[in-house]
């Protein structure tokens, strides 16, 4: 555990000497004063340090620090141009301040000299206790107790909303823009932007607002970690008092953490690594500044819902398929409502509204703000919603206006967290009631359900949802049987159709006889391959119906009659053509899947997959509508996502990717010169080192009946 | 190839008689009146037919379809109740009408009784040849010769922006939020909202509107895919004519499926194949409304960029580093500027502010708007770069109205597109000034680099980006070597400490001599592993120093003999210490790989991913920071993306993960008791069946030196 510093000092200090404040007009220093005199309200006396005893304002100024009258000074502001920095803090140090807060620029953001510069501080401060907060900074902005030690003009403007959220930034721009978007809400009570961190830094300032009774919930940006071992000592101090951290990272791109660098001087680390800290020490991480406001303000304004439950209510069925699907893609849950709740709505509503959730009660209902009302309370106090999500999709003047303010009411009274999402890029009155009634109206679904996403406490998450990434759910639809009745035929059939469709198959013949096969077999050079024949079995290896790596010809013949005797056990009903008999490949090649099925909508679609362990652990395929062309083939290889498969691996040479898209070609064709194929499977495609080829192993027809009942797919 | 219908006399008709206008005020049949009488620039003659022979308006009324005068007539806009729809349409067809649009509800969206209406208008038109448009819907809205068959009273609002973009939605809610998106920038010129789709639908729309000269781009809200092969002509269409078709599909999750479904009673499709067939057929497929919006604006307006290259240019470091940030996770480049380019910022900005991209001008350069113009233009103008974002991290008030003053001067003549960002939720007269200009600040950065990424040409991304999707990308940092000097024991000694620790590893003994071995090998059972045992060797598979799956003594004697032969040769320099000789297990267990490393920021770090073939294919790899207990590894397996290669798989018991994750505990605590460890590597972990356990095959085990130069990491 980390011993923070006691910053009560720095944050709330009695007196206060600025060092450099300039009576200048329109220059920070002027504006700093300004903010200490008219904005503030102080605790102590304000001193002005100017040699030239110049530019003091209302307070009274003096040659050094010195000069000062004895006393306790809690904080220097110092704001004198870089150079002469080093020189101030050394006074400071002096005269025993025991804070600085360096708001001038010029040091490790603009390059070596400015580095030296900040080492020597950091030089200072280990040697005389010294903390500095800065330099490179707007200052530090105390709303709650309204002690503008900032240069920034909008500071009255800040400390008129006061609430429960702590801001941790670096830069001076980005705080500012959260703290805009904070209008309307719960305020922040302290800013700390600490600009370069030489000394003092996010850990410390976290710390600080982790045991601040007047502070519920941090809000971070950062740019960098310098001390990540004192990062996660704060954060664990916020969760164990019970505050939430939302941190937006910045650096999770290449091009992010060389910006940033050269922004803050402070070093990115490895994005995953951050990520991983994260998730370990409960901070909740967004990933854009409009979604740290959101989230931020969700948390603070005690917004959050109580479970993945969403209700969804709204007045255009379009709004409410579109939020159902963001629910659906983020990984949360559609609340079931309680027949309570139902009966309700159905009493409330007409009889073609959907009052099933998403709860659609039409453009007809929202004439009534009584019936809207009483809706949104009604859905909200359901006891299996955790929060109401209501899309606006556009706005129709006053009927929205009315809508928003039923809304309003609701959210006034409601149960659960009612969350507006305005879809128009036009915000007329009703956006500005929402607005200004503090509901914070999001302007795109995908936000709106990503940000309450990240609000909903992990363990109230779906287990699924718990652990994993939102958005790698594996595809829903891999190649399945097709539910029309169709005819197979027997795999040595299906490969001699393939044969004089030119796609490359093994050589191999279809043996009636054991001594047949032992014959077959010596003809093709061992090892070979033996796969019961059956046009009734479709999945030869459930019914024990294979033999691979058969070495000798006696090995052979006990196959044969083994593979006889288990599919004759395991499938008495289904007629054996015999044994296929075929020629194996050396275990140097890959294992790809390839499939052709019929979709309802866009008839059929072609699949081409990694194969072997990753069919069923990955689902790793890309799919084209038939016909394609090798040109598109290549396209849909190029998509996979672990397509590195077929590249130089493991000391394998490169994959014959060429002779799998001249594969993939070819089966088109031969699909698109047989209509009545409505589905097909090639699992497992062989594909050798290059210049080897690729080789469908193993092959399914499926076709559609004969008598046309059936329309075929092209 | 398709014959679609030639639309052009639904779209653009001369004689239109509506069926059910009413004069009632503020119902639909009102407005519908409304609009033809008052807001359209009307061709031919408007019939109202009402047995009442009350409220046509300003048009004649007449009695039924049949007392019509005759003359051809092209469109019938029926508003009738549903349960009389049907007669109409058959007069319709007596008359021959080639078009009716039918905007009355009640059809397949409430229930059985409504789909069984339009069985029996489908096979009307099958019969007669009468096209239907709808029903369920809010017209047909053709800006472009403001013709106004809709009950929209924002027709006459909507007639007065006319543009190049085709909308294709099927409900009007929908539609409504993005043509009010298309305000202040070009406009939609014909708006197609189907409703139900009942006969004509999005194929047929989009279809006319590729064919047609004054559309430039079409815009597509599918909540269905009814025809999917007509969808699949329609965009190849559009494609071949070369209008770009931006489509946000509804129905990517099973909620959005059945919601859809029940909205417009349409069948939404396999999500991967509805994506597959845009990623096909060209179509730019978007996420959200909003997005729907932003991409289709930059593409009508020819703000598309022209190469994946992006400059971003502002006054704010930390907005520069955000932008920065989300330009590398979207795929796409940040141009580097010429250094003519550079020259001319050089010599315009303060000497303080980051010239190269990301260019920051600092807060001090805008106040000079002439300067701003200059930088913008010049960037702009650079030849590498395809698009200039702007982000403006918060509102100043007039400094920021002066700001996008000068955007939209630069806007008007820059060589490539000038996108501003308005990243506060205060949006002042600077954001107003640029939304009047048509400039459509975005109000997120993700979401403004993701509509370019969206827009920019697929050949002209970064050959990685242009296949693969986004957020996928591996992770940067496995553990590495430390860059420290560190010193490594042999893998004999590395295991005898982890058995010290209790961590599981294989029953082995350090062999001296082949005899040794061969004595050894006999001991622990067949078969064994055997691994060269040498401090000065780290990867021993690369010097040809281990041998697996030994059967026998006499393969323990040549094995031993051709490992000290082969590492001798390539690696003379090593001191061996002798071969290590393990029992193996059986090949039924999963690899798992288990590392620690110490991280810059946050020190020792521990990994745990799949082993084997999947390390390089998929790094699929979670982390903690040291130390973790057992209940923090079952959470980190529980974030493996492929975690399922632990479950039942394959005809395989599941893995025994308890096992692992104690093994995970216990390597925690062996490396806290051990702080001079930086770098450790157990790879592969053998995880058997449930209750067989996990084991450390291999163990690499890197000490920091020992006189405490080099920090401890804990």
């Amino acid at each position: 555990m980390f011993d923070f510093p006691d910053l009560s000092r720095l944050v709330r200090p009695r007196n206060i000497v600025v060092v450099g404040g300039s009576q200048r007009p329109n220059t920070e220093g002027a504006f700093l004063l300004e903010n200490l005199a008219s904005h503030s309200k102080l605790l102590g006396e304000v001193y002005v340090v100017n040699p030239s005893m110049k530019g003091g304002g209302t307070f009274q100024c003096w040659p050094s620090l010195a000069a000062l009258p004895p006393g306790p000074i809690d904080v220097a502001l110092v704001i004198v141009r870089a150079s002469l920095v080093l020189d101030v803090l050394r006074d400071c140090a002096l005269r025993e301040i025991p804070f600085a807060i360096v708001m001038s620029s010029g040091f490790a953001e603009t390059g070596p000299e400015g580095k030296t510069i900040e080492a020597e501080i950091a030089a200072l401060c280990a040697e005389t206790g010294l903390r500095v907060y800065g330099p490179n900074c707007p200052g530090l902005t105390n709303m709650r107790d309204t002690i503008g030690m900032t240069f920034s003009t909008a500071f009255a403007a800040d400390a008129a909303n006061v609430g429960p959220i702590g801001l941790v930034t670096q830069g001076g721009g980005a705080g500012r823009s959260v703290i805009q978007g904070f209008a309307n809400g719960p305020g922040a009570g302290l800013w700390f932007s600490g600009g370069n961190e030489l000394d003092l830094g996010a850990p410390d300032f976290i710390a600080h607002l982790a045991m601040d009774p007047t502070i519920e919930v941090i809000a971070v940006v950062l740019e960098g970690v310098k001390h990540g071992k004192r990062l996660i000592a704060a954060l664990e101090l916020a969760r164990a008092n019970g505050k939430p951290v939302v941190t937006l990272k910045v650096g999770r791109s290449e091009y992010g953490v060389r910006a940033a660098q050269s922004h803050t001087g402070s070093i990115a680390g490895a994005a995953e690594i951050n990520k991983a800290v994260f998730r370990q020490f409960g901070v909740i991480e967004v990933d854009d500044l409009d979604e740290l406001v959101a989230v931020t303000r969700l948390l603070a304004a005690r917004r959050r819902p109580a479970s993945a439950s969403l209700a969804i209510l709204t007045f255009s069925g379009g709004a409410a398929a579109m939020a159902a699907d963001h629910t659906g893609m983020q990984g949360l849950q559609l609340a079931e409502l309680t027949s309570q709740t139902l009966a309700h709505l159905k009493a409330v509503l007409p009889g073609f509204a959907a009052i099933h959730n998403p709860v659609d009660v039409t453009s007809e209902a929202v004439k009534s703000i009584d019936a809207l009302v009483s809706c949104l309370c009604a859905v909200a106090a359901d006891p299996h919603v955790g929060a109401v999500l209501v899309p606006v999709p556009a706005d129709y003047g006053e009927a929205t206006e009315r809508i928003a303010q039923a809304i309003v009411d609701a959210a006034a009274n409601a149960a659960s967290p009612i969350i507006p999402v305005w879809m128009s890029r036009r915000q007329g009155a009703g956006f500005d009631l929402l607005e200004r009634h503090g509901l914070a109206p999001f302007t795109s679904l995908s936000k709106a359900v990503a940000a309450i996403r990240k609000t909903v406490p992990r363990a109230a998450l779906p287990a699924a949802v718990q652990t994993r990434a939102v958005g790698a759910e594996a595809p829903r639809h891999a190649a399945g049987l097709t539910d029309i009745a169709c005819t197979a035929c027997n795999e040595a059939t299906a490969k001699q159709m393939l044969r004089e469709a030119d796609i490359p198959v093994p050589a191999g013949i279809l043996a009636g006889s054991a001594d047949e096969a032992a014959e077959i077999a010596a003809g093709l050079g061992f090892p070979v391959a033996m796969k019961v024949a059956s046009a009734q079995i479709l999945h030869k290896t459930e019914v024990d119906g294979v033999r691979l790596g058969i070495d000798s010809q006696e090995q052979v013949a006990a196959a044969y009659a083994g593979i006889l005797e288990r599919v004759g056990a395991l499938r008495p009903d289904a007629r054996i053509d015999g044994v296929l008999v075929e020629k194996m490949f050396h275990d140097g090649g890959r294992e790809m899947l390839v499939g052709i099925h019929t979709d309802e909508a866009f008839g059929r679609v072609m699949t081409v997959g990694l194969g072997g362990i990753f069919v069923e652990l990955m689902k790793d395929v890309s799919h084209r509508v038939l016909p394609i062309r090798k040109a598109d083939a290549l396209e849909m290889i190029g998509e996979l996502r672990y397509g590195a498969y077929l590249g130089e691996f493991r000391g394998h040479a490169p994959a014959d990717v060429e002779a799998l898209a001249d594969l993939l070609g070819k089966i088109s064709e031969f699909a698109m010169k047989h209509p009545e194929i409505r589905e097909a499977e090639f699992n497992p495609v062989w594909v050798g080192p290059t210049g080897e080829g690729a080789f469908a192993l193993d092959a399914l027809i499926l076709s559609a009946p004969a008598e046309g009942a059936v329309p075929t797919s092209v």
